[in-house]
């Protein structure tokens, strides 16, 4: 992908992460602190716990200024701007989409560079889109909203595989990650527009 | 030990670890991501702290297939064939039980060959056995169950410290594993036979 | 700075995070194994955050004896001589601030010196001292205090930023330690002193 391109998409998606972040912090009544933590965490977690499974040290969300300077620009825009956010709040589902591709294949491409596992590439894949979020939902003390509503997970998994499968088969280099980017976020925009949800658990018989 | 013999209860273990983490994720009414997820993370989640701990890269519970299937065909049973996790319920606590003592025994073993450190492998050896439970509970939103009920970790402990003084102290070697899986186990089930507690902490003066 | 006298402070924050870890514990009535482990991830979680961001292995709160030891000793006197650990309740406040202060400067001064990143270093600085008791609110299913009262790890980000701008610019390497836990510590104690708190995220109109 073009080099440019990729890192204006890369801070769309961190931005969207940061918000939805912020968002949450809000319901919590945090403070400034606290809303730059929330927020700087689940723009990075997922990088960052991808980066540690891989032993790649620092985990560049600690290590890469980006990260933090879009939590602190977001954080601050929550606190003493919060009609700005309102007004992004519907863009933003979609950016969390575009982040969500993104970071998807860009976690699990990197993943199979670094440990030539397919299976690890695929989890990390995920991990490095989901994790974030999770991390933002424990902190926040609530069960992690991944697990519960909606197919967002599961399509970063899928994106994960195509990428990983493309990328150890060597289909056309340059056509993996599009491909796998698109997959992603087709299945999470179709997931977000008709409501799609997987299958719950059966109570046990009363 | 005999290499066959151990990957059977191996994955015994990590079975049982994986059906308390399916029945855990069924009371929060998660999705069958949700099931899965938390099924997958109690059964490798300690192990992938210790392997963190230890600079393991990948950690196995990433790169092991085994323990991914196992928490699939769980999370399978538990969404789609629920009568047959019920029935198997009282067994798993007996699982659960090998599970501790085996995942103790060798999370030790490993630590004890990586760091040389024996405080480091005593600690390591029980976080590989009870880090998944610990997990499993604080992406619930629960406090940790290890930490509140009977004689769990405790049992651990004491099995991890027997693996590594017996480790390094060079006691016959074929017999050290299968010595501290037997005190762990017995401590374990002595301790759901008799509901052995450990002390709470007194309240203070009203 | 003097090793021994270092050694002496070390220990005296270690001794007072592992007391509020305990102090903690005691809401969620954890038995005695839970006390320790809230205790003990208090007093080690943020320095093994840090080694683990770090790639330094095994983290030094899992292979150095003390935090295990003064984490044994205070989870016993909570259980056991539980007046003892109420006279010092108050003290502990003060302990705790110097606690913050010396473990943010040495986790930033090491993190400066393994990383050569600034970024990192300030980040990890703070986690260092922040950490222990982020661990110990999630797993006692609490929101972070951090994130919600006082200037604490405020104080902690801008001692950790005056340590690494110190180092990285080699002002009298001798004096940087001692200014930058000197403005930690005053931030700190005026911030408990006179109730400085950080601006709350500003509600959605209704």
């Amino acid at each position: 992908m073009e080099h440019s391109f990729f890192v204006w998409v890369d801070l769309l998606g961190t931005f969207a992460f940061a918000v939805s972040g912020a968002l949450a912090a809000e319901q919590k009544r945090l403070d400034l602190f606290g809303v730059f933590a929330i927020s700087y965490m689940t723009a990075c977690g997922g990088g960052i716990i991808r980066d540690l499974c891989l032993g790649s040290f620092p985990p560049v969300g600690i290590s890469d200024w980006r990260y933090l300077a879009v939590s602190v620009v977001v954080s601050a825009l929550a606190i003493w701007a919060r009609p700005i956010i309102d007004r992004i709040e519907h863009p933003v589902v979609f950016f969390d989409a575009l982040g969500l591709s993104f970071f998807t294949v860009f976690g699990a491409h990197k993943a199979l560079l670094l440990t030539h596992n397919i299976e690890a590439a695929i989890i990390l894949g995920m991990v490095t889109a989901v994790g974030g979020g999770a991390l933002r939902d424990i902190a926040l003390n609530r069960v992690p909203i991944i697990m519960r509503k909606e197919i967002y997970a599961l399509a970063a998994l899928i994106g994960a595989a195509v990428q990983v499968l493309g990328q150890s088969m060597e289909w056309r280099i340059a056509a993996t990650p599009w491909l796998a980017v698109s997959i992603c976020l087709v299945i999470r925009l179709l997931a977000l527009r008709y409501s799609w949800s997987l299958p719950v658990i059966r109570r046990r018989r009363a």
